[in-house]
């Protein structure tokens, strides 16, 4: 059986009837955006703050495991409190300002993961500095690791006891709007923690700061095992560099329709269940415009020439960091022809009619990996879910993006 | 005087009379877009093809000082030949395979930097497989550095005494739209090689490969100085790393719109000539659509609270990895008070009547450090040039985004 789809979540002040809106339509939201939370970013190297906010009361802790999140019944993430955690991140792991922290840096010393994802101003309760206010949420990597191995597994007995789990797999494609959000902030900044330990410049290794925001090259080390405290100097210590800041990857995706309309060009991967296409996408490039993206990647996989792009609709998908930019593309009456000899990405790409491509998303949708809806007949066409921006982009051609109203 | 503002590049196919270009409009392309080369990106790890491109009579080279191009009178890219690089870059630096040139990795060894950009395709000359033709363009590092130090002082002081030189600064910036896309994915690239000579999940040194669009983080290092030539596990070698391949950073820069459709906001930072302002911009941020990156950026930035969102276009920007995402945003009619004192990052955010915005557009647009133009008063609102985005963006409300007909 499918799991069931969540809803997509609801494009910010619905209620507002602004000019844009009525020209360009309702904005779309999709899934993995849509967070209730406010980031107050500026407030990120404040520990003052962010002392005060990780010991209130109405604090909410998620936990992962190896990237993992901690949830209940499989579609809801878990929200742990201040003393549940305490154990593996310490009484205040803010306690010194941010300068202190990177001044005593010592790369012998495990620092469990955390990240500030922000205040949900919904929930009363946290105020600072008058104006910022809500419930402060924060996101924890209690993975069994060095010195906190014996506190990490305790915790988590303690919570498998209590019926929770850390999900495997793909689960979180079945959370709530709202929380896969959430839920989508706090994993892309725990890989992209995870998985830059040392810095690109120079080699040695790096420190998270700006509540997990930030990874700095410190100047000092005061580990014993290092010979001279003292480092060389390090490019991304003079001026400001990317290297210190999470990187998110570009990427397109984009429904690819014919010359006169009428039919919509979708590819499979190999690994994919039989009868199962999508969208094309790619990676965006070094210095190129999101069209021009779209237009290559398009050739290199299809061989199909591409003349006028618009982008549609946005959607982060944090496995592990991309941004993923949805756009509509339309064929040149003499670029029709598909030629899967460029690029060996893809098994097959060919054309669909508008109808085909309607009645499966009807009936024919489905997250990788499970099985299609009741409706479904064998050899019917297969597509994404509608957590998917490939679905939104599809849904949108057959609704008449090309041809109907001016609506985006 | 302020430079000449070049031409901005044709979009793509503006002869093919789309059903996508009738309902939205012609495609807008900014500056450092419009790039005439096919990347062929499949064909990068092909080395029979990149030796054979590379010594190609029709082959181009551009050549960067630390990361400023050769240039003749300014304003125009110089092309060498490669005889004229042959002493830095040795006879073929792809004599070998991709496979062997990792395995034989000497991090003691340096190898000045090539990119492969693409083949011009409007130009007869190479080709290869029958499919894949046109005049290849290179771009090569000619930094005077360890053991290319002599050839590259002999091959600059030969330049310099035909009266080209390095470009200082952003002179880039009045290069024709070609060029200027030309330009900017080289300068994109060798800045992503240089800037990332280590690996961040490991910390040892990096290998180019892929002609320049991947680095790779070898398994072994046969350098004298190195204890033990094989290296620990690295996660980059199991599957696919996104730390192996160029970074892009999505930004967000956005005309802001008052309720009523009648003002613009605007600010300035305090680094800034007297009475230039320009659009809010700021860094996507993990796990947001580019709708609520806009949100969050003009709110922590000048307090202004937006509704709906549009996307406008796209500029790359290779100072040194953006992709200038553009938008419009229109403020909702109880959010339009301008509060500085969330994030301190400008001096002053302002609203401007359109009147106001459309004179300056007009009589006040220069780049950065350069002169208004004649017709410009002081006290008169100075604005960035049409190579940035920004100006685009704000033409665009001028012109009647909001208002006016349904082109995007």
């Amino acid at each position: 059986m499918p799991l069931p789809q969540p809803n997509l979540p609801e494009p910010a002040h619905p209620d507002v009837d602004s000019m844009l809106s009525r020209k360009f339509g309702k904005e779309i939201a999709n899934y993995f955006s849509g967070s209730p939370l406010n980031r107050v970013s500026f407030l990120r190297p404040d520990h003052a703050f962010l002392s005060q906010a990780l010991r209130h009361p109405s604090a909410s802790f998620l936990l992962f495991n190896k990237l993992e999140p901690l949830v209940k019944s499989g579609t809801e993430l878990v929200q742990v409190k201040y003393t549940d955690v305490q154990p593996i991140i310490g009484e205040d792991p803010f306690s010194k300002t941010e300068e202190d922290t990177i001044k005593d840096y010592n790369s012998a010393t495990y620092l469990p993961q955390i990240v500030f994802l922000g205040l949900d101003e919904r929930v009363e309760g946290f105020v600072y500095k008058d104006h910022y206010k809500g419930q402060p949420y924060f996101a924890v990597d209690v993975t069994p690791k060095a010195s906190v191995t014996e506190a990490a597994e305790a915790l988590i007995k303690n919570l498998e006891g209590q019926g929770l789990a850390f999900s495997k797999g793909r689960m979180h494609l079945s959370l709530p709007a709202q929380e896969a959000a959430i839920y989508a902030e706090a994993r892309h900044l725990l890989d992209w923690n995870a998985r830059n330990p040392y810095c690109g410049a120079c080699g040695y290794p790096t420190l998270s700061i700006n509540a997990g925001f930030k990874r700095t090259c410190p100047p000092r080390d005061i580990a014993p095992s290092v010979s001279t405290p003292d480092r060389p100097p390090c490019a991304t210590r003079t001026g400001i560099s990317n290297l210190s800041f999470p990187r998110t990857d570009p990427t397109v995706i984009m429904a690819v329709v014919s010359a006169d309309g009428q039919r919509v060009l979708l590819g499979r991967q190999k690994r994919w269940p039989e009868y199962w296409y999508s969208t094309l996408a790619g990676f965006l490039e070094p210095a190129e415009s999101v069209e021009e993206a779209v237009r290559r990647e398009v050739w290199e996989e299809s061989g199909i020439h591409l003349g006028r792009v618009v982008i549609h609709s946005t959607q982060p998908w944090p496995y592990p960091a991309n941004l993923m930019i949805g756009a509509i593309g339309q064929a040149i009456p003499t670029g029709e022809t598909v030629h899967l000899g460029h690029d060996a990405e893809l098994e097959d790409a060919k054309w669909f009619t508008l109808d085909e491509v309607r009645e499966a998303l009807r009936i024919g949708t489905s997250g990788l990996g499970e099985d299609a809806g009741p409706e479904y007949k064998p050899g019917g066409l297969r597509l994404p879910p509608k957590t998917a921006i490939a679905n939104q982009l599809m849904s949108a051609v057959v609704n008449g993006f090309v041809s109907g109203s001016p609506n985006l």
